[in-house]
C-alpha cells in the first residue's frame, strides 16, 4: 500500500479485521461529563485484544499479505503493545511472528509476545542493534516487517478505531488522540476528515516527550531525544508516513504535564473503573489541564490501552505527585 | 416489609430502582474463558453508581418509604459502600441522609458520603458508639434507619443484580457470589431460586473472615470476630434476616486464601482491564484456588465492586504475597 488511506481502504480493513479485533465499547461517565460540563465518549480500546488498539493495525497488516507472504511469516522490533499485537495477528494466521526485543525488555512485556506465540530475539538495548537484529532475520526467513505506525497498513488499521467512534457518536465537535509515532493519531485523523469534516482532531502528548508537538509548530519531524514520562506508550519520534497527515489533518497538538497525566489516569481507574495505561490518560490530562475547552461540546477520547503494571504506576505516580511543583489540580 | 422477600417483590423493585441504578453489563474474557475451559460472565456492579451493588439496596428501601417518612429522611451506621450508596439515594429524592461513621474512617470513605451529600456524624470506632450514635439521631430526627444488609427491602434490592443477569444469561450452571453480611448472597439466592431452581449457588468468602462458612456449616449464626483480610467489604456478621435465607437457597460456601484474592484481583484487572475491590474478586479467586469445580460450566459471578485504593491495594497486595507460605498458584 503506497498512498494515503483512503475511505474506501478504512471500510475495507474495518471488514478485514472483523472477527479478530473487537468492536469495543463507548463508555460515558455522568460525573466527569457533570465535571467538565460536556459529554464525554471514550472509546475503549484498553478493552481491545491484547489490551490496545495496536491489535487493529498489526491485523490489519498481516491480513493483507498475500499468501507466499504469509507462509514466511511477519517480523518487528518492538518492546511494546505492537509487539504482542503482531505476534497475536500471526497466531490467528497460523505464521511465525519474529519479534526483536531489547534484551533489558521489562519481563511482562515478554511474556506477553510469549503467550501470543510470538519468537523472541534479545539484542542490545540500541537502536541500531534492534534494526540489524531485525535485517539479519528478515534476511533469513523472508518474513514481511510491519513496522508499529510508518506503515498504510498499521495507520489503516488505527484508522478503524475512530472510524467505529464516529459511527456510533453523532455530532462530535471534537476527537481527542494520544500521539507517539503518529500511528493512531494519523489514523484517527484521517477517519474524521473522511467522515465528519467539521469535527476537529486535538492530539495530546506528554509535555516530557513533546516531540510531535515540536515538530506539528516547526513543520518538519523532530526527532524525540530522551523522553522522560509515565506514558512509556509515547516516548518514539514522528514517521515520515505519519507526520504529513498529521500536519494536514490535525487541527492541533497539545501537551500535559506528568501530575497532569497521572491524575487523569487515576480518574479514569476511580471513576470509570476502567484500567487504562497512563500514554491513554493524555487526552483526559488535557481537559483537567485545561488544554482544550470542552465546556457544552461533545468530546470523543480514544483510550489507546490498558496494559499498566499496577505496582510500577503506583510507585511512579507518588514520586510525580511529590515531586510536582505545580498547583493542585482540580480533581 | 415482613416476609422473605418474593419474586413479584423482586420485580418490583427492578422496576422501582429502573433511572436510579444501572442495569450493568455482563462481561466475559475469552483468556479467562480458555484458562478455566468454562464460560465466566462477570455482572458488573463494579460499574454499578456509586461502584458497588449497594446502590440498588439502598435505593429500593428509600424509594419504598412513604412520603412522611421520606421526609424526615434515612439514616444508618456504616464506614463502607452502604453509607455513600444510601447518600445517594437520599440525594435523588432530596431528603437527608444521616450517615454514623467511625472518627477513623478512612479519609476516602468520608468523601465518598460528602460528594453524595450525606451528614456525617462522628463516633468512636466501636459497634456500642455507632448505635447509639445512630439511635440518638433517630430519635431527633425520626428518620428511618436503612441497614446494610439485614433489611428485607435491602435483600430485594440487592437480588435485582442476579435477577438481571439471569435474565441476560440462560443456562447458567451456578452462580457465585461473595459474602459478607448476606445481603448480596441472600438476594442473590432468591433470584435465581425462582428464575432457574436448577443453577447452583455457591457463596465465597476469604478465610481470614469464615464466619458465614462456619455458620453455614454449623447451622446457627457465628459472630465474626476479629476478621483479617484484604476483602475489606467482607468483614461483617450474618443477619437474622440473612442467615435463615441463605441456609435454605445458598448450596455451598467456600472459603479462599488472601494470595488468591490479590491474584485474583489483579487478573481481573490485568485480564478485564476492569477496577474491581479485593472483596468482588472472591469469586475468581475460589475458581483458581480449585474450592470450585467450573470445567465446561457456564458460571455467573457477581463483580460486587470497585471502590479501590490502588496504593493500599498495591501494598497489602506486596505483604501477602511476600508472607504467603503456600503453592504458587496457576496464574
Amino acid at each position: 500500500m503506497n498512498r494515503v488511506p483512503q475511505l474506501d481502504d478504512i471500510r475495507e480493513a474495518t471488514n478485514r479485521i472483523a472477527g479478530a479485533v473487537h468492536r469495543t465499547p463507548v463508555l460515558t461517565c455522568q460525573a466527569l461529563d457533570e465535571k467538565f460540563a460536556a459529554r464525554l465518549f471514550f472509546k475503549c480500546e484498553n478493552l481491545q485484544k491484547v489490551g490496545a488498539f495496536k491489535a487493529r493495525g498489526a491485523t490489519n497488516a498481516t491480513f493483507a499479505l498475500d499468501d507466499a507472504s504469509l507462509q514466511k511469516g511477519v517480523a518487528t522490533h518492538s518492546s511494546g503493545n505492537h509487539a504482542a499485537a503482531l505476534s497475536y495477528a500471526a497466531a490467528l494466521k497460523g505464521i511465525p511472528a519474529y519479534i526483536v526485543m531489547p534484551e533489558n525488555a521489562p519481563r511482562v512485556k515478554v511474556d506477553a509476545v510469549r503467550s501470543y506465540g510470538g519468537e523472541i530475539t534479545f539484542c542490545e538495548p540500541t537502536l541500531q542493534a534492534r534494526e540489524s537484529g531485525l535485517e539479519s532475520i528478515v534476511a533469513t526467513t523472508g518474513a514481511s516487517v510491519v513496522h508499529p505506525y510508518n506503515d498504510y497498513r498499521v495507520i489503516t488499521g488505527q484508522a478503524t478505531a475512530a472510524y467505529e467512534l464516529l459511527h456510533d457518536v453523532e455530532n462530535l465537535d471534537v476527537v481527542l488522540a494520544p500521539v507517539g509515532g503518529g500511528g493512531l493519531l494519523s489514523g484517527t485523523a484521517l477517519s474524521t476528515a473522511y467522515l465528519s469534516p467539521s469535527t476537529m482532531v486535538i492530539a495530546c502528548e506528554p509535555a516530557g516527550a513533546d516531540d510531535a508537538f515540536r515538530s506539528f509548530k516547526k513543520g518538519e519531524i523532530v526527532p524525540s531525544v530522551k523522553p522522560n514520562t509515565i506514558a512509556d506508550g509515547l516516548l518514539t519520534s514522528l514517521g515520515d508516513l505519519t507526520f504529513p497527515i498529521i500536519q494536514e489533518y490535525v487541527d492541533d497538538i497539545v501537551t500535559v504535564s506528568e501530575h497532569g497525566i497521572v491524575q487523569a489516569t487515576r480518574m479514569i481507574m476511580e471513576r470509570m473503573k476502567c484500567v487504562v495505561e497512563p500514554s491513554a490518560a493524555v487526552t483526559l490530562a488535557a481537559i483537567l489541564e485545561g488544554k482544550i475547552e470542552v465546556k457544552g461540546k461533545n468530546v470523543g477520547l480514544l483510550l489507546s490501552g490498558g496494559n499498566i503494571e499496577l505496582e510500577k504506576f503506583v510507585q511512579q505516580a507518588e514520586s510525580i505527585v511529590a515531586n510536582s511543583t505545580g498547583t493542585e489540580l482540580n480533581v
